[in-house]
């Protein structure tokens, strides 16, 4: 009975997303093996496609979320046009939106009509606060659900200017979580025989995120703000200037302290009092830093990479993406997958950071479709391919 | 065929994960329903157990990722502990553990051997930097994969310190892939009748996320740093200062341009050529900042947010982790539950941003366990239950 094959194979969905969140959602899906039909407005397609920056004509950011898909182009007012999509939902297990909450019910297409006429099919719909409530309908981007969710309300420096995230964490988790509500109702419709609507809002997903934050505040009444690159509970970890660059150290508890203090030649101060165990460091962590940074201060970041390596204390540089991007370690998990693109030329793009053991690695990806690239091969197979709702 | 229960209502995961990253997959996991059951070492637990801040003599960190599961101490080296841990696994679908790669070799449960034995047993692995390749091994925190993986590089200001994201993404984003990896592998259990094993690290889901960054600077050259508040391909999308406090503003597109500019009185903004289209007010960005805040300055950041919320220019206030959590929003989607916890008291926890049409809500969580406190009624139980894995 085993395979190699990915566990989504098999899978076909049938996606409406736009711009980022829902197609990273069903980018990852993709990895995982499904099949992604991307169903685009005539003319224009993903508004995403004329985002910046732009090579041999297309859009970079278009191109990095959409490999591995196909398109088509229907007007979901037109009724040619929705005869189509409804027969191509004939043949889905799963449709993604991340339409403003309302849309799909203007479009004909509101979960109770969907679930009516294909019982087995499975609606993802992803939007910035959700499919009910008093904010719902309201519009959001990225920035919106980062400020109102509190995550910038905790990165930045005390005092300093506010800081977005420098990836788009509000639509990626929210894309992330909307993959795994989709994973779980296809396993769930194993048992039940139906599909389902998974709901997922961006502002949920980053009140997710601040797991600890949120019980701390509403323990103890202290309400957390930003701490530069400081951890909330744990010291030291956070970043120290050497003689050049700074470097991130973490030690998350005593053995590992006392190993740091005996890399740098600071040994004292694994007995001084102000230091003896993670409660009292983070009680005097300004103090802490001190210390460490009068050591780390006299010799340039590589030297002490280097000592903390040897003595197997985390730490890191602060690598930039282009670093990042040609480590050995990223290479040697595929991490970076090159994709030949004919308007872009060669780019690369993330790759699957999810290894299954008897499932090959893959070593590219697609490249996006151009608008309305797969419309033949879609139409013709609609004709053959048969219909997985039999009730309809 | 209907029922109302959880996507992973039956299914058992035995955990070995320990302060962040592991926790918070099978907390996730919980969420969606299934049964999880703590193995911890004897004495100390979870390491977490011992992290700040405390109330009433019990960690908040430990408390706000260990709702809704169970604990057993065993020493996975002493024979009779092995036996039950055996036991466990025979009637488990899911192991999760976050040692260091080795260890659980070590321990005799490396992959071939539990596959072996327990053919249908999904296993999933998350570390630092996976269980391959020249850094596998070596340790790793949170910040650590911040600052490799590329994620501080963009975060901060231009020039400014080196900044953390706040929350701890390193750790919280692994947890989800690793709940999304063994979700599908569910599902191809389904149709395979064996288990695999699900290896995430933490630096892989880092450079995942830095999507359009790395197909940018792949396609481009130009390697990406931080960008304050801004986005890297839209404009205007970042904070602006008001009379008082600053506010946040996305305008994706030329029509919210539009409205944006009219809902502050600047309409003539919207016909200068700089701000014609995103690309050229992108490439203008920091006159468009004195423009818009030369208006907004004049008043405070209430007065613009009624302006603009009546106008559905995607806006909002910076608001803390408090704020956050007392939103009706929040509240409408219970995205902030109440634990009874007989050690901290009652405190809050996140909800399940994954929302799904007819499983109802659930208005509570359960409270961590102490350590141990389940061990009689497991050991009661491997006596009655039957066994999953009938090769065995």
């Amino acid at each position: 009975m085993s395979d190699s094959s990915p566990p989504l194979a098999g899978v076909t969905i049938v996606d409406l997303g736009r711009v980022l969140a829902a197609p990273f959602c069903t980018s990852v899906l993709a990895h995982m093996g499904a099949r992604v039909i991307k169903v685009e407005r005539p003319g224009t397609g993903d508004d995403s496609r004329a985002y910046g920056p732009f090579k041999g004509g297309s859009s970079i950011y278009f191109a990095c979320v959409n490999c591995d898909k196909e398109s088509i182009a229907l007007d979901l007012k037109r009724p040619e046009d929705r005869t189509i999509f409804e027969s191509m939902l004939d043949r889905a297990d799963v449709l993604v939106e991340n339409f403003s909450p309302g849309v799909m019910e203007r479009l004909g297409y509101g979960w109770d009509a969907l679930h009516a006429r294909w019982p087995k099919l499975i609606v993802g719909a992803l939007s910035g606060f959700g499919q009910h409530g008093p904010m719902s309908g309201k519009p959001a981007y990225d920035i919106i659900v980062q400020a109102l969710g509190g995550l910038m309300s905790l990165t930045g420096h005390p005092g300093g200017p506010p800081t977005r995230v420098g990836a788009s964490v509000g639509d990626l988790v929210a894309g992330l979580y909307l993959a795994l509500g989709i994973s779980n109702a296809l396993y769930r419709r194993t048992r039940t025989g139906e599909g389902c609507m998974i709901d997922v809002a961006m502002l949920d997903c980053q009140i997710a995120f601040l797991e600890a934050a949120i019980a701390s505040c509403s323990a103890t009444g202290h309400v957390p703000g930003p701490l530069g690159t400081r951890h909330p509970s744990i010291a030291p970890f956070q970043a120290f200037a050497t003689a050049d660059s700074p470097i991130v150290i973490g030690a998350g508890n005593d053995t590992l302290f006392r190993t740091l203090c005996s890399a740098i030649g600071r040994d004292e101060l694994a007995t001084d009092e102000r230091f003896a165990s993670n409660s009292s460091r983070f009680a005097h962590v300004d103090d802490l830093q001190r210390e460490i940074e009068r050591t780390l201060r006299t010799r340039p970041a590589a030297h002490w990479l280097a000592a903390l390596d040897a003595a197997a204390v985390p730490s890191a540089p602060i690598q930039n993406v282009a670093q990042a991007m040609s480590m050995p370690q990223a290479q040697a998990r595929a991490m970076v997958l090159p994709v030949e693109c004919p308007s872009i030329g060669t780019f690369k793009v993330p790759g699957n950071p999810v290894k299954i053991s008897d499932v090959p690695e893959r070593g590219m990806r697609k490249p996006p479709p151009a608008l309305d690239a797969d419309r033949e091969r879609i139409l013709a197979e609609l004709v053959t391919s048969p219909r997985m709702h039999p009730t309809h």
